[in-house]
């Protein structure tokens, strides 16, 4: 393949159309043109993860995302947030466990400039040992502040136990010990052997001409890189076997105001069909507050102020979940209470009202999450790079409403058999048999 | 005033046209139209918020905020939150110390149900002894969940520290004390005598045409409303003496792996035309990654994760304080560039270059921060009720441009000159003498 190669996938819908390039390179560019807004989103999206990260590397991934940050060849720290700054633009990047992101929003008449930064990091960052050992001390601080917040914390010790020795159960910053131990050498190499075109999309929605960002894109990625042909990676499918999951109970000692706990089992891999009875799922027994477990929690009991389900979904592997938070004193009866909802949930103890509204729910997420060039950019980088398909607004809502009662309950009684793993973190003695499964 | 009288405030500009009515009952209806959008959101704003409390009543006005999602005479907790779940609707409100705002974002065509909803909860809530009880559990639940959000708890511990035994200084949703000892009767009476039509904002931003609106709230109020002729409630002002502030230094003790700390003075009046001077200072000292902390404490130190200022503008006080997370080893090295930058900029060395940047965060903020229905909805409403005045996007950023160094010399001189307070907490004793002003 040596001419970039391009095509519209989606007709008009919630902004323009959504075009695609494939360069020479494999670098993918996908555009959504929404007219009417004055703000663009310009996204890179990098084909890896916390979870690719042999165990002596954990945090390397997350490690390099701060050091692309600290200097080019063309430009130090300060140049780098400078620029964007001056114009009114924000930019930053996160980590996840399959893949880092690099994003800018800016007026449109500042896309080059930011698609010039955010290139430039991604194509020549120089990693030099002293911004290394500087930014060590900066993860440091990063880590620490994680652990204090304990009701996002408690999140990662759930993967931790769910996913145990594997590497979707470790931590995507790494611990101070992994960060210690990893040398210029080491990010470096996973720099070079990861941060390449073909595993990499970039993605922009705001009020931008395709082909004026395809341009720019070359522009700023050929200065650096020799354009050698290659097809773009395929999506990540992770191994035929399912990930092991692990279960039991662990309790962390944290003296607080509040006790923290997640109930949860395995979920749905990322490409299952399903994911639509999940969703709905998600809404009937903990997504609002007419769900069943607001409504026993809190609404009827005061027990919490917080309480909801979650998930998350990966090629191989995915959890479904529950979080509360409340009175240390009141812990086992929350814990009670949310048994109890799955139990009858799971038992096909579900009403065609709520059917209903895990469905509305599920179609109001669908349409009003897509109103800023932010999460345009999203759908369309994550529909590249994970899903290998780019589903129209009208045929989620369409899959949506073809969710039955008989889909939820026969989905409800599969999850919520599953192996369980219980965290539970808050001034508890850890060998505590207060809470069991 | 016996007839609703409507004008147009503002040409089309970032959206459709504000227009603006006033019922006979003093309820003032604002809407902006936004085509293009399937989203609308519905506010509700009330004037009244924690700093009209009398000490005896501390946490009032959040618990009515509570108890109007528990049930009205036609609707229980359920069927209030469910009807808008249903329609994949969000619903959600908050307090402040000068306001109470109830809002909710839908689909343009399930803006009646929103009006309906929401307008019964304001006029018609029951406030039944029972709901009473079950809430102050959940409000126990959240106090306890804000006391251990670390990073946020601190900046009410600091408006503590700041406006001392004044209202402003005072938590808005009370003291685990202060809540115990409200009752149905009180609760109610605020409800009664605070909750009037002449003291309201009924805000809309979307796909909405204006006299839409004003029929759909003309009818939800006006069915539960004798209408009494009223003029809308002035603007606050507060006295015409400033709230006093207090300063000196307060160590709390906390178990945890980051120290926290606030350094703060008093700031501008809402009121106060160099506003715009005061947000370039923002920028240009702690507001983005380029800012002059940021640099000095994360980027050439590694001394902290986060690090920025912040501010907030009351009818008749306000303060500008600097925030940081860090490792408590660190946290008098922290301290101390902190205060070196401060007096630095004080004393006049802020650079041209420093200055474009400033204008430049604040020029993006202003116009890439209102392009969501929420935040249009949040603009108009404000307007009306604090600030008494809507001025174009084109007027802010002129206002923004007319900003010199000169101005933003002589602000920082006087506001970083003020009597300064200082809120650290960490794992230190509480009379160490390691924080000093």
């Amino acid at each position: 393949m040596t001419r970039a190669i391009t095509s519209t996938l989606l007709s008009p819908e919630q902004g323009g159309p959504v075009k695609r390039t494939v360069l020479p390179s494999g670098l993918r560019v996908l555009t959504q043109s929404v007219p009417g807004f004055r703000s663009v989103t310009f996204g890179v999206w990098v084909g890896v993860g916390s979870r690719d990260e042999p165990v002596h590397l954990s945090g390397a991934t997350h490690f390099l995302e701060h050091l692309l940050f600290k200097g080019t060849e063309r430009r130090d720290a300060l140049e780098i947030s400078a620029s964007l700054d001056a114009v009114g633009g924000e930019m930053n990047a996160f980590t996840g466990k399959e893949y880092t992101c690099y994003y800018a929003r800016v007026l449109d008449s500042d896309l080059p400039l930011a698609v010039d930064v955010i290139c430039d990091m991604i194509t020549s960052a120089t990693l030099t040992e002293e911004d290394v050992e500087s930014e060590r001390d900066v993860i440091d601080e990063e880590i620490a502040m994680h652990a204090d917040e304990t009701s996002d914390h408690i999140h990662d010790l759930f993967a931790e136990q769910l996913w145990g020795p594997t590497p979707l159960g470790r931590s995507i910053t790494g611990t101070p010990e992994s960060v210690a131990g990893l040398t210029r050498r080491q990010v470096a190499g996973w720099y070079r052997r990861r941060y390449l075109p073909a595993n990499m999309v970039v993605s922009v929605a705001g009020n931008v001409e395709h082909s004026d960002v395809v341009r720019l894109v070359r522009k700023a990625f050929e200065r650096h890189w020799v354009s050698t042909d290659a097809e773009p990676a395929p999506v990540r499918r992770g191994s035929r076997r399912r990930v092991p999951t692990y279960g039991g109970v662990r309790v962390h000692h944290r003296d607080a105001e509040q006790a923290h706990l997640v109930l949860g089992m395995p979920g749905l891999v990322r490409s299952d069909n399903r994911r639509f009875v999940a969703g709905v799922l998600h809404g009937i027994v903990g997504g609002g507050m007419s769900s069943r477990l607001f409504q026993e929690v809190r609404e009827k009991r005061g027990l919490a102020y917080s309480v909801f389900t979650f998930g998350s979904a990966y090629a191989d592997s995915g959890m479904v979940g529950v979080y509360a938070g409340c009175l240390p004193k009141k812990a086992p009866e929350v814990l009670d209470v949310i048994r109890t909802e799955l139990e009858s949930i799971a038992s096909g103890n579900i009403t065609p009202d709520e059917l209903l509204r895990g469905k509305g729910q599920m179609r109001g997420s669908v349409v009003m999450g897509l109103e800023d060039t932010g999460a345009k950019m999203t759908r369309i980088a994550k529909a590249e790079l994970v899903y290998g398909e780019l589903p129209t607004v009208d045929t989620l809502l369409h899959r949506i409403d073809a969710v039955t009662l008989d889909d939820v309950r026969t989905l409800a009684a599969d999850l919520y058999a599953g192996a369980p793993a219980l965290t539970v973190m808050g001034p508890f003695d850890e060998d505590t048999t207060t809470f069991a499964l």
